[in-house]
């Protein structure tokens, strides 16, 4: 389906970098679900540029709901979004109609599209278009916070450093205080130290990577599936087209690949009425569903491609060897921006799996 | 979609764990590909647990196919193939109607299906179900090979100790060579090592986790899509149902969290005619599409939930804690047989990749 | 997706008519439903070949549920089930490996399989496999009356006899009266005459079509959606693949072209509370949505194509004209037989469509 | 998936009547088609209304293509279309926040989106969202006629006058010179009288249906599928979308249900290499997969359900009868404007048909 991720709800994405606009179109949110636009501005503030740590381009992200909104609620039908593209430098870009930057998608995009694609800034593989998945995972926020449903990031390792981790927090307070922080950290000091090397290798042309860590607090056991459509594989496959995002990793993850299964395992007990488990190895699902715990996994976000070096590539058009120095405004690091993505991507992926489940009106509380 | 995974070709899986069968329908496959019902004998041998280092409890996986292949080929039409379970002891799960097993998904099965599942073996759940996906996977793994695509998989690490890597081989050669073994590791000596070490574990009635890393060559350049159906997502998506995958990440994976880009892009240039990279951090994927370079990626396999030491957990019909021993028979690990899962899997989702971008007849050669 | 057939409850279909027995995987069906085996093979009987209107093949189609049903109700997790075919008669059909059977799907299969299918009987496009679909379907019967809507189906029109109009009936009677029925008509003097025209074509080796229709009452409103996935929509996608439907109508259908707005719109009034029309030239469905009134279409079913005439035709493997005599077994007419395919279609949609505005477990009840 | 459509090339729709905006994404064209603005400019022409028998609001449909097309050609990613609507009049729907108009989606959209729905104009569910689906489809019958497969529907009957049938014609030059009409009859004499009989209705406050019949030429054999994906099934699907039709039959259609097999079957032969049939009763398709000869379905449309005579109805948030009279303005009759939105569908599945079958490429001619 490409471009269409969802069966109950769904989004679609469209634009390219240097197009006039990108946009998503939100397909299958229930009625009723209130919508603030401020909350959507926010969002995409999160994922803006800022500071001496990122691009110089930066987009104002002057966004137009054009529809499936009425009177300041989501009317159930299709809620497209658009978001004008107005600082575009394509003549950065010309020499790059034939050389593939490595690590990025010119030249797959080259192969797959024949050379038809737009190819200005990435065109249609740009991290630009992540823009309107926030804009439409703002929506999806806010219909899952007002069924008590909260998602929320942090940068758990950046540049060598790494943030506290949420174990050690009380998590509902560390979700609510991490959605009002720009770099969103647990432990401020970490968050100084990771923009002090990031600064770093911004000044030595380079680039570094990082590791997000996510949770979702509220979310009712039995969402999900046995079989493919397990919570596990809906949120990989949709997280998995977060640009940079080289792995995804649930509850102990890789580490558990060096555990013991006495060590690993979640004992279950009754608190109060509630089943919970001592431990939360498992991330908050067992046989691909929710059991209740919070939701927690982690992406491994790779350092942005796009470093000041000359690095050698080819001219794809011709066949040929080339060396290529990038000009251009570029990230020394986007895993503080890909944060919110993040959180976007898991909101949309979770309202449609709690509509399968529950219906089209659950979220609308209609 | 639930138990259907796939667009163009598409795998349906059914049965439970104590059942009288269970099955795969495999739809869509080109017509006029060979099926040899040996090679699927043996990849089915390939999961069957062996030795003192798995489950008692052993099938003996006699298949049939009953649609889809007719005078030794696919016929284009949907595969339906069945194995018999012969061997379930029901008796031994008895107490497990109303004990959740930790780090099973017996407590979120029950919530799911409000008590209406088969919970005996796990059910639906079971990692049982997983012969008919080595079945119906090795139909796609022969139309790969006649394409010159070829998929292999060792065990990177269990028990603590590290098999040697991919990138310190002849590829090839060591896909072919892990093909024909039955504990698949590049250096034997690990492999008795590992297996030392998981005969430790069963001694003291424990159990281990793993990690198996995957290769694919010959695949392509031009595969997968931008947005959500990266092939990353598309694999991803898929590797998380197999049972005890917790984590999934393609080429450098996580350790690009540490990296910087000038360490971690991977360089192009021509070899012949041919566009190739001189490192391969992105795992052969850029942008979500294949770049034409062995496609490389590692899934995180937890330890056996079954262990034989006494759990706390809860009785989830009474609502009231509890304690657990589990009698039956269990694997000590399970990474040495989920492999030929990760690769029949691999093997399913590339097919229908590629049949979505070649065509529905490519994959015969018709 | 081919032989996968629904988004929250799904169907998805394999076999062939000479293979060893067809099937049909039933998925997303609410856990709960109670499954009654006697049922089912009533089911069955409504589409097997009976006195002399029909083909002599009778196949007694001894189903097998071997997944997805425990202690008698329905588990939530994939039905399988399985149907033998036993009477199947290849020899009559060798001819046919090369001769394409005018009406019939043998030229189509050729080209589209480029030779591999399984060209007995028609392999895998035969009538045979509807019954795996009445399999499913009658489960799908239950659920929705568990739920207090009900489908019937009569022969609106076979061999140039007209049954009475479901307009001319008391409806919840006139339903529950054809659901007993073997030969379904409203009027029996009409059923008489019908299967006269049936004999009297079968005596000159001929065939004759018919036409069906439908009621379903108690299906609530607002079910269905505005684009696409219309109710009309959906219910015509999966009607076009019972063999020999050639067109779907719904409410006034075809007359509605002649008809002006004035004479042709449905007037609301209140009931009680309820909303209702006062009449229903739109068939229950407004802009794609349920109305709450009965939904209404129409099926026209063509004659069956095997005729004992000689017929033109070609060899499509030599590429040279033909003549065709076919001998084995058939059908005059397929229309009655047809009727309970609808049905279960029909009943199957419906399932999907409610699962994903209500969620999975409302046909469940739980 | 509600407002999205097509497996490998897919649509989606947005917009209501009287939002800033409507438009659609088209997703999975082939990359490399040319894409001609004056086109789809005409295109949308041929919907608009005109002359005396039409409503009265006309949108210039000034539409934007804000992605997909690079250079004038196709890249193959989603090319998302935007049309903004100028001529909305919301003042005279006031009234209708809660009447229902009989025969439109006032009260079924009440009901499914909790009254949460844009109700101005029909919102979503007006007949103004089809101007977006002939913009993109314009691009799909653009991407066809590159590689010989050309679709024309002709007014068959409207206010009970009859057009010349299809089968009376030189097909290849009856499509063409259909394309080039704005009233799109084969009898120019035959259309002289139907525009005075819908001015006739008009006149008495009513309006008139009409029946659309459609051929398609150039559909090489092989496409489609033998269940669920029949091109029969796949087609209307899509087809009951547009607004007011009530009924699609291929071939013969109803007609078939009054005839026998004898003069129904279509005789194969051999025309020079090509395996052609004598008459074309099953319009082009056998068991669901397209055999070479002309696609060929008609369907029937209601009377424009929007007429000026007052209406017995109810006020659905009260729960009370009323009385509707509409002002407003009204096409008296949409048959002729619903051509090319049947064209622009039926262009969009055969392009995802083709797409399956063939590949991303295919249509791209790369």
């Amino acid at each position: 389906m490409k471009n269409t991720f969802g069966s109950s709800v769904a989004v679609t994405l469209f634009g390219e970098s240097h197009g006039p606009m990108i946009g998503a179109v939100l397909d299958g949110m229930a009625p009723g679900v209130a919508v603030d636009e401020g909350f959507i501005a926010r969002q995409l503030t999160l994922r803006r540029p800022f500071g001496d740590i990122s691009t110089a381009r930066v987009e104002p992200d002057r966004f137009q709901i054009v529809s499936g909104v009425f009177e300041g609620r989501t009317t159930g039908t299709p809620l497209c979004v658009l978001i004008p593209n107005v600082d575009a430098q394509s003549a950065d870009y010309a020499p790059l109609r034939a050389l593939a930057r490595p690590g990025h998608a010119d030249y797959t995009g080259f192969v797959k599209y024949h050379g038809f694609a737009d190819w200005r800034g990435g065109g249609h593989f740009s991290g630009r278009v992540t823009a309107a998945l926030v804009a439409v995972g703002a929506v999806a926020i806010s219909a899952l916070r007002a069924r008590g449903i909260v998602i929320g990031t942090h940068i758990a390792r950046c540049g060598g450093v790494a943030d506290r981790a949420f174990s050690d927090t009380d998590l509902p307070a560390a979700l609510a205080a991490l959605n009002e922080k720009r770099f969103a950290v647990l432990d401020e000091g970490a968050g100084e130290k990771m923009r002090a090397a990031i600064a770093a290798a911004a000044a030595q042309g380079d680039s570094v990577g990082g590791m997000l860590e996510t949770a979702v607090t509220g979310l009712p056991a039995g969402v999900g599936e046995p079989w493919f459509d397990t919570l596990e594989g809906l949120l990989a496959h949709a997280l998995f087209s977060v640009p940079g995002i080289k792995g995804v990793e649930f509850g102990g993850g890789f580490a558990l690949a060096e555990a013991r299964g006495s060590g690993s395992n979640d004992a279950f007990y009754m608190d109060g009425g509630a089943v919970r488990t001592r431990t939360n190895h498992n991330g908050g699902v067992n046989g691909g569903v929710s059991n209740g715990m919070p939701l927690a996994f982690r992406c491994a976000v790779k350092p942005t491609p796009s470093v000041a070096k000359e690095q050698d590539t080819v001219d794809f058009r011709r066949g040929a060897d080339a060396a290529l120095t990038l000009e251009g405004r570029h990230d020394p690091a986007i895993v503080h921006r890909a944060r919110v993505v993040v959180d976007s991507v898991s909101a949309l992926v979770l309202c449609d799996a709690l509509a399968q489940r529950c219906g089209t009106d659950w979220l609308g509380g209609a």
